[in-house]
């Protein structure tokens, strides 16, 4: 096989698009892939400050090197998990990245900043670690956008993540994640808009895309996702995806274009939401669930704290 | 453990309903899933005379048996497909229960009556001999159904066929099938009334039930079936199922309680169907599929045969 494009030798092979690029345009291809998705989706434009919510894994890496290629305005946001050696690994990958192209990196730790962290909040609150740790990470994605302007926060989710997740909500008709299954979902009261703009390109092409770039990221799977159901969904449409190459794409992007209306709720009347009373978050009660997290998670730690203030 | 119903010694565990019987209580809850199917989507009553496709394998055996068992007035049809050695074992299959039970069984042989078989209808037309198959059953059970005056036909297909169906739509999103996935299709213009009353059993639970009951099935899958696709979603419908027990049940019936109802068609106008000027069976042309297949697939012998009766 020979490059789609200039018929030289290829350094990779892609069966769900019949193709194979040498490595100019593969890593042209990559970046023609994530522009179309901005445009098609309508994500956002070159005059909006974009925030990159950054793991240090490869999606995150090459999303950010990407947007600063195709001549965007966007910064790096990494927090500090508290997962051992992963989580340090992870953000010294940030911290490197950064430093080469130039680019800001905000980081936030969560043990710093508000005394716990994913292994103890799992462990405290009971719930599993990747439901913690997504909770953290939205919360303090959304709240660090809005505080510092940012008009939108991009995350790395490839098409492999977005169609595991389908693929879960579909195998158990959750209708109304359905709805929400969107790569682009509008800013609304306390929430800032949010983009994946790497909903055309799977997981192979971001690390053959970091390797021809000389991008370092973290390669392990986070030691705490284990078991995970996300990872099992994973790995039953790769199994689909080696017989039937486009299967991913085929099943992602037919729901948009043909199932993802249907599931639309019927008003579309907003939940009155209130502002936490501890951070001024959006929260269904009074305190939102990322401070529920944190009181429950570092409640021995944040008494003393508190009544310490209050002499 | 010990069975559900008795506390006695079990034969078979079924994780997806976190239960388990003993011989007597399997039987009889294998009764009672079929009577709740058949009662839930209302799909015949005890005066309706009901056609059986049955095809010598388990699932049509086991329903054949469990309708008579529960009193309805059930006569069978299987055809002679001409798939060799497989398709002459699965006709004596369901000759012996026939005789055993003293029930009505019909047959039609493709070749005698029409001159061709599945695998030269697959060859002759190109298709693949599943699709030439399943155009021939349906053709024939439901020619048969209207002209021997039953109520309804009713196939054994179980929750393991229903959800690797749907699987296979759903990763594609078909929507023009997904509105057709349903347990029960009412009779229309030129079509019977069809019915699958073993949803809610699956491949698993129906072997026990022939085993138990002593009724000898064709074990082999049909030797033309390979690499399709319906097989290899069962496969990863396992898999999942394997994991998670109950996802099977909870994909399939989860889509009938909250997804189905959003691919129904807009408008309900029905397609103008005319009669085959052959057979007088529904027609999207002049000639219907089955007609336009036999023509293809024996066209040397049926030839000579129309010029002979036109003079």
């Amino acid at each position: 096989m020979r490059c789609r494009v200039c018929k030289g030798p290829i350094v990779i092979e892609l069966r769900q698009h019949n193709a194979a690029f040498c490595e100019e345009h593969f890593l042209r291809f990559c970046r023609d892939q994530t522009a179309r998705s901005i445009k098609k989706f309508d994500m956002f434009g070159t005059d909006d400050r974009i925030l990159v919510a950054v793991s240090g894994g490869k999606d995150s890496l090459a999303l950010w090197d990407i947007l600063l290629d195709l001549g965007y305005t966007a910064d790096g946001l990494v927090l500090g998990l508290g997962i051992g050696e992963y989580s340090e690994s992870s953000t010294e990958f940030a911290r490197t990245f950064a430093r080469d192209r130039d680019a800001t990196l905000h980081e936030i730790n969560l043990q710093e900043s508000y005394r716990f962290d994913v292994p103890t909040a799992a462990r405290e609150t009971g719930r599993v670690p990747c439901s913690a740790c997504g909770l953290s990470k939205r919360h303090l994605f959304d709240k660090t956008a809005l505080e510092l302007g940012y008009d939108v926060v991009v995350t790395g989710h490839n098409l492999d993540d977005e169609a595991a997740v389908l693929f879960g909500n579909t195998i158990r008709w959750k209708d109304d994640y359905l709805a929400r299954q969107a790569p682009v979902l509008p800013a609304r009261a306390g929430f800032p808009r949010k983009a994946k703009p790497l909903v055309r390109l799977g997981e192979r092409e971001m690390a053959a895309y970091c390797l021809l770039r000389g991008i370092d990221y973290i390669v392990e799977e986070c030691p705490m996702a284990e078991g995970n159901k996300h990872l099992e969904y994973k790995a039953l449409l790769n199994e689909l995806e080696r017989t039937s190459p486009g299967a991913k794409m085929q099943f992602y992007f037919g729901f948009l274009d043909r199932a993802a209306r249907h599931f639309e709720p019927e008003d579309a009347v907003e939940h009155l939401i209130s502002a936490c009373v501890r951070c001024g978050s959006p929260a269904n009660g009074e305190v939102c669930s990322f401070c529920r997290l944190a009181e429950r998670a570092a409640p021995v730690v944040l008494l003393p704290t508190r009544s310490g203030r209050d002499s």
